[in-house]
């Protein structure tokens, strides 16, 4: 197989399906819509679980776990809820299987079948909202701050490997709280963490806002979200909290005592990132060599190369490299040293490129003359010759830079990819020509947002919450607006 | 709700069901077969799937992830898999709910039938093997050396929290070898990392062994297991590890060319554990008072208890502790202080007590004056009046106490109920008077196996590997026997 990409400008899409498909992070399944998470791309997604899960108990959370199946009549309890997402859904009618009396071949035993529908989950509100009816009596049983990592099912007829399948992995948190209040503190709160995450490990600004109400999650008050920019102009949703006011515990009747003796209603949120981050990733930093990491969520930090023609210059070479080896490791860098005789120099290169390790150091015969290795950065495809003494301190900071660098492009990209745009004709030629987000008003209707959708296929990515309160004309309805949001096309 | 748990000897069963419940551990959810993990119970699973990864990790495994759900005929491709695991499954036929047009209800939309049914994964072989095939070409390519953790459904009727639920998280382990040798190499070496993690970590000393070719997965050529003895009397296979021979790779069509150039089949193994695991760490440990964790897996392992009458009073202890807390956490050890003013001092004793927090610390206003800490261990209840000074260095030797001596008192109950019995009057009379693992001589036939089973509901457990060769009598049908083997009734 070729490790050849499409090059990005040339194909942007069969660039990131190629590139996913060569970095061996993930595949099709023959199940339609499920992927298979490859070795390397499992390794980057559970580095990421540690990150996040560790910023989660920091933030007072435990992990517990709910059923797969929820009942369908569960979803009915919540309108808004149930129209969101028991339409498309994996439904389970029956619990056994038997062999045809005629034919052998085995079938559905139609004497199993369920009173009532199970749903695969598509999230977990319902049932975990069932479940906390049994859990809260008093005000001393609240707050109840609870996550979950799970597999969630969506039916999808187009899928695309990370960004939509109809299987995927994620995190749902799920709290109940005493008031209003510290509800929405809750859900702000997680969307910082959520942003905190995204910049410090996978190095993808992201722009803090809340959702229009067309776009809120089925059954929330208010969506917060954090946006991305792709590389290719469109924004991606990176991670969604919601304050879900009382509508889950009235549809689940969950109610407490307060302090003062009276029975209210629980506040709840829920806040959830997926394997989806893992496309973001790659479209934010990879290149037309092949996937680009962020050292901090490199499963292989630095790959260490030998050059070597006969065998024993191999052992020579493995003899100096290893004390560095085990002084960058003390450092808790991981590294890979690539003996395998195999495989030649140049093919490993290849490989550590497409697979996006952040730095490659290659020692050869001639640097242990000169004691010297040469290093190479994965962002900048740089190389460099050093002193082999120097080398630990180099890679150490070397990997801190390049976490910092890959930032700052990513950064730089996205503000050279935002514009101010104040007319119909000016919004349509920008998203047109350029792309990225467009900051415009908005006269704050549904049919506006529908309208701009339906003509350009751009979509109100969030209202940021920084925005600045600024008085001015929709770009489309040319009625008045307080403020500016961002569109973009998405993913 | 009481704390108090029925005693063990009252009503075994009821003492599990009332100790998983008032432990926070888990409970029944309104699905069917269905648990839901409660944060204390996955917080010991995490602990435990922590410990068991890195095992994995360290002897050259890969996390990845497969599809949920597997097409229905994958099962029948491979015989002995089918009857083994096809039959009492949950089966996904349709892939949309629609509003019924005369009441409004969610319907299913009998348009969105799927043509194939899709099972939720029982055990994920066949849709493994089935993606290996297109990651196996030449010996270059081999071992695949690959984990997945996961949730599994097996229709149960009737179920009992961690030990037999319909839904149940697990990890099962796949790999592909070159070599039958390389295979049972691979079967035989998961088996220890079992062994291992289930005598240092869990504390519970188990038997290894192989299964009676009736026992045995369905698909495999060899199963190897280890068993341990629950407190009653009953056994509990707590893993297994399987050598698959080349029935997958048949059943997919999964070879390689190996270094001759000549294409052959692959070797497999599989091999996992499961929350079951949670089961057999309760009844192996805990007692009439409640949970009893082996430090190694406690979520908390010391708890630490202000005793005070007025608030200034503990503020005096919170300023005596703090040095002390901190001091225990630099050494690696998980600390609670529980200063909860809402919660009396003996109620949060009972409650440390119910959830099998190794340590507790107490500390009043004498303690104050005489500069002491009264330290209770959870194992065997003791309390002792220690000098606030050496608290660190006592804490530390306890924990390890701890865990030793949970394992020896359980390796000492097992070993003082492990009866060699050589007559088929005194094997019903052992098994009925005192349980345990009855050592018999046994024909090798799967019709005695039967037999005994039906007649006594004890079970050939397992081969055990450091059996002695024996001549002997089969205690049953007193045909020759080459050995003895373990009987005995099993979870």
């Amino acid at each position: 197989m070729s490790k050849k990409l499409t090059p990005r400008n040339e194909n942007y899409s069969n660039w990131y399906n190629e590139l996913v498909s060569k970095a061996d992070l993930a595949e099709h399944s023959e199940v339609r819509g499920c992927m298979v998470i490859k070795p390397h791309g499992y390794a980057v997604w559970e580095k990421m679980q540690r990150a996040l899960d560790e910023m989660f108990k920091a933030t007072g959370h435990q992990n517990a776990y709910f059923p797969l199946f929820i009942p369908k009549s569960y979803f009915s309890r919540e309108a808004a809820h149930v129209e969101g997402f028991a339409k498309e859904c994996a439904v389970v009618t029956h619990y056994r299987l038997k062999n045809d009396e005629k034919t052998g071949d085995i079938v559905v035993d139609e004497d199993a079948k369920l009173e009532e529908e199970l749903i695969v989950r598509p999230t977990s509100e319902t049932i975990i909202w069932n479940t906390y009816k049994g859990w809260i009596q008093s005000y001393r049983d609240l707050p109840i701050l609870v996550n979950q990592w799970a597999n969630v099912v969506r039916w999808e007829m187009r899928t695309r490997l990370f960004l939509r399948t109809s299987e995927f992995l994620w995190q749902e948190g799920h709290t109940a709280h005493a008031t209003k209040a510290e509800a929405v503190e809750e859900a702000e709160k997680m969307l910082e963490v959520y942003a905190d995450f995204a910049e410090n490990w996978l190095a993808i600004p992201v722009i803090k806002g809340t959702k229009s109400p067309a776009e809120r999650f089925a059954g929330a008050i208010e969506t917060y979200c954090i946006e991305a920019l792709m590389q290719d102009g469109k924004a991606l949703q990176a991670g969604t909290s919601h304050f879900l006011g009382q509508n889950f515990a009235k549809a689940f009747d969950v109610t407490f005592v307060n302090k003062e003796g009276k029975e209210e209603l629980v506040w709840a949120t829920s806040w959830g990132v997926s394997t989806r981050l893992m496309g973001a990733l790659i479209m934010t930093h990879s290149d037309d060599n092949g996937l680009v990491l962020p050292p901090k969520l490199a499963p292989i930090q630095v790959a260490v190369v030998p050059i070597y023609r006969q065998i024993e210059q191999l052992d020579e070479i493995r003899n100096k490299l290893l004390p560095l080896i085990d002084d960058l490791r003390k450092r808790g860098i991981s590294v890979k040293f690539d003996d395998d005789d195999n495989r030649k120099p140049g093919w490993k290169f290849a490989e550590y490129e497409m697979k996006g390790v952040p730095v490659r150091i290659a020692v050869g015969p001639r640097d242990l003359e000169n004691n010297t290795v040469e290093i190479a950065r994965r962002d900048t495809l740089e190389k460099d010759m050093i002193s082999f003494d120097d080398a630990p301190d180099t890679v150490e900071a070397l990997l801190e830079e390049i976490q910092r660098n890959l930032y700052s492009k990513a950064l730089k990209y996205r503000e050279e990819n935002t514009r101010e745009v104040n007319s119909w004709e000016e919004f349509k030629e920008v998203l047109e020509r350029e792309g990225g987000f467009l900051s415009a008003h908005w006269d704050g209707t549904e049919e506006t947002e529908e309208a701009v959708k339906k003509e350009t296929k751009a979509t109100i990515r969030c209202i940021p919450l920084n925005g600045q309160a600024e008085e001015g004309n929709c770009v489309y309805s040319g009625k008045p607006s307080r403020g500016r949001v961002l569109f973009a096309k998405a993913y």
